[in-house]
């Protein structure tokens, strides 16, 4: 069967996807540390999607209030209230309840349940309101810190990442970088992952420069070497045809 | 609707925020080390907005005494016991009472609630007594080492967060570095935060030099790169314009 | 008795391993990184068995679908679905099962009596179907991880490989590689294996170089120096003469 | 109110710590390698201060035996007795007992009361009698290390430091630095003391240097360059125009 | 007591080892990476033992079977099974019988006793069956992992080395490296053994380098620079006149 | 009181050590790694105490058999046995009983109080046996390691050096360095012991260097540069005049 591919709307990836985009259906973790532009990119995949392919989109957030995501948002001149007004855009926020404290901690396995069945339905809800073609997770990594079994935590995000593929949907999945660093551990998400696109920071000479990444894109022919990019007034821009030095 | 910004009267840092500030109601994470200067820098934020843009201010310390802070700070001349007069600032100190020694350690869940729920009620109510529009926690380590469960911090510390911006006040939280170095592990706190403002110090040659930088400001398109700071007799200096050298 | 030699079938690769191949019946471990390649070159060596050998083979998919594995690798022009009505592969996919959530975690010992015997007998069961040469195990890294004590974990490894050999077919294990970087410690794995193939990827300057090495190939005098791969449309190739610069 | 200095008496220091010394009744981290000359540097801060600031002095010592440092001493010119003999100088040797031992080991809440609470009187005492104005604690760090919590053992510092303020003396407390090198973990005793002092060795060449530097200073403007410094038979030199190179 | 000297065989070894051998009745570790040929050294030092010096041979396999090392061998053009048929080299092979699974995972304590009493006894007898001179247990790894008591682990080291001792042979203990690159941590088998070889690998340029070091070697005056080797069809050849550069 | 000075007869040394050698009754840590000439070293320190200066001396050894210890030293020329029988050297075995092995490993109490009680009084009955002058305990870290809380570990090694003290003898305690390379983490003893003498082990280019320093002795103005070291078959010798580079 011919495979399909999505358009990712910022400029200069697609040219690094093989001229094509992200395979349809597939499941891509975008790792970055702070202030790298992980949210602003996740957004713009979902604005252009909405506003120049007709694929409406769903955002999950796990930590960041919707309304802080909207202000944030609008210094790239990107209305999303407008979006979801037009029922282009819809936000899901799974951890507004405070949670009770207990003497043992969070009640895990409670929460474990809420997490990964719950969060589902919540983005099934969420992509059936819109007929969406693009999801979001924003970040996973809260998702997976809540099984400290190894085993587990794998189980659970194949899990996410399978349920997440029947949906039909692309999706990004939003990961925290821990280490800083040319060199560093993998995560296991990586593996997971049907590709990985990494945004990172490195300091050169006096300069700190930004390096977009992408480590893996399953079924595509990629260009894999690390590429500068930039955040400015509209957005995420990577050149690809631009080196980074070590 | 339209963003407001908070000067935060840092000689250098506006200019390095998009000559503009932080964004009102924002939660900014300051990082350093000993001796970096991050009281200096959070009573410098205070007391500008206080004498020079009609912000009052509240310190909350959970370490240092509020005396030993007064007679700190008076070596760049600000005289912080005039402006608690005028109501312009008021000092809360969270740990005074001495912990009462038991045999498995401290009362870990008593504590935790003191933390969380009297410290924002006495955050409020220092908020209401001087109509306060600026709040810094100093440092907020010792509020997060409480929670051994990793997953149970990254919640304490969003909730923490979450309330302090319902006061509407814009606000820094202070966090020790451990490690020294251009490489790190990455801060739990740096994804949470709004913002995150590093004051470290490196080894050039024979020199070691002090170095700011901007590492995250959602909202605002800001200048990252590190730039070179002093300490001197007024406080603290931030040259914007400068390059740091690895 | 004379040693025979199974040619791998990907470009340069036999040439380094002393023009030969891999000894028949030995089980090699191939350890990569995220896009490092090893799913395709596990699947190259499958389906040059199949359509240049003669050699029929099966794949063990630990993590991926089979619908996905051979979705990415039509890129290739590799038609799996034809081997696999041709009776030339099969595959096994041993983990569709959702695993029930319980209080304690996965009812472990069961995972366990599941994985080794459950997971022999399938490929055994696999073996005997299409007349398999060749066996995949990809990855065998979520099989370890389910072995928390490290002496039961090398004697589950050790009896997995004893009991592959019996079969008589030549088997690569897929591990995945959570370090980066020249230096690394090894796994117990690459000690336990005949053979150790590394998939690696560093940064040269502004250039991201993939470099193929075979670490250890007991029972074959191979050339163990670093060699540059690709990846390219028509899957990976290696250049035996060519050298890798650190 | 106007800020009184305390002189070290240790040649160099006085001019790095802006031509003053100690902030007056302040607590001061010194920290360093074995054989850095911490014992030597506070021992000389108290034998200037009782022979040249009339100032008395208690040496609260945690490993060392009194007549072993008396002995070192000796090599220095400085006689200790004799300041002993005339009141200027009190020994307090806190863990002369043998340690009764049990199954679980030491009676490790027993040893803490004793530790803080006798530690407390027994300096009190000390200083009571001698009217003491410099007071040494040599080493805390098996102070510290009796606390197993991280959260208890910074409050049990916290408190420490807040009682020897109580007295009105300047304080030493000397700490043992674990790793080497330009790149290390800041220990939490830095952030809780009001001044760091730090004593290091490294390797330039073919030559070893020692390397002074005053890390942090509360409430002076300090030269927090690193400074080469010697060990000779009148004690602890430091050049503070000279330059050290990594 | 004049000491006598045991000739490896092994080309290049015996002039490092000052022009004579290991001296006899010593316990000798040789720590190698995967691939490096530890197998391969042991095998030369029983083959050239057997069948030059009349020296007859005991292999101890803890993880390899002895058919997969006939077979591996025989490329070197050494037949061991005419060895075997010989009477001059004899294989025992302590770990064949699949160990029953228990939901605690091993039965430990019965492994260990098993393990030292066994393993002497075997060894015992065999050294009886062929009167051997020279002894090879590989690997220990194997065996100290199975005492998680870091001075158990020690004691048990030790107990096997002195027992081998009683045998009158001449032994090497194979060891695995975890770690590659030129500063690593010491295992604690290196201070126990008599004598540690050591066979690492590391890259230089664009070159592998095999790297050969008697680390320590007592009652002998050696060579214990880093020396180049290689492994050939012949077997290994060290090259005790190169250098190493690093 | 004057302080008397114990030459420790290994050529080079005494130079080093202000042209006097180590303060009688002090207790010194020397650290090396395997192969780096400890036990030499501590030969050698009897060996020419006996010989040269007419004192006697103890040797403690807690892993090697006391006939190793001669064989291995008469390769110097060194007659250990004839100063046994002179009464001018004795060797003390400490752990030549095999361990019983219990199902909850060793008997963990028992072996505490055999450890520092008897192994006290064994020295004190060497030392009274041949009216010695010097002891060595060789290593100490076997003893250090029975201890796993760190408190405990720390009054168990105080109380051992002490004690020694008392018997008026100067102390050598032989120690194992786990690291390799410049940069490492001290060990507690090194803090604890009155002096500490490092015999490392470094790669320049292409050669090996033995690499002698004196990091401590209380009590004396030393050079604590690093020198060349080199161990022929007169045992070691220093080259206190020659410089290492790095």
């Amino acid at each position: 069967m011919a495979v399909d591919y999505v358009p990712t709307g910022v400029p200069g990836v697609d040219k690094i996807l093989a001229e094509k985009g992200i395979p349809r259906g597939h499941t891509i973790l975008v790792c970055g540390g702070p202030g790298s532009g992980k949210t602003t990119f996740a957004i713009q995949f979902l604005y252009v999607g909405a506003t120049q392919h007709g694929e409406s989109g769903v955002y999950v957030t796990l930590e960041e209030e919707p309304s802080d995501i909207r202000t944030n948002m609008s210094k790239y001149g990107w209305d999303l209230k407008k979006l979801e007004n037009e029922k282009k855009l819809v936000f899901i926020n799974v951890s507004p309840v405070r949670v009770a404290p207990s003497e043992r901690g969070l009640i895990q396995i409670g929460m474990k349940e809420f997490r990964l069945i719950k969060l589902l339905e919540a983005i099934k809800q969420g992509v059936k309101d819109v007929n969406a073609k693009r999801v979001v997770v924003d970040p996973v990594t809260i998702f997976t810190l809540q099984y400290p079994d190894e085993v587990e935590r794998i189980y659970a995000m194949r899990d996410l990442m399978r349920d997440l593929r029947k949906t039909g949907c692309t999706n990004l999945l939003i990961s925290e970088l821990r280490g800083t660093g040319w060199e560093r551990e993998h995560q296991f998400e990586e593996y997971l992952a049907q590709g990985v696109i990494l945004l990172r920071t490195f300091l050169r000479g006096s300069k700190l420069v930004r390096v977009f990444q992408v480590e893996k894109m399953r079924g595509l022919a990629i260009d894999n070497q690390p590429r500068p990019y930039e955040i400015s007034v509209e957005g995420i821009e990577v050149y690809p045809a631009a080196t980074v030095y070590k």
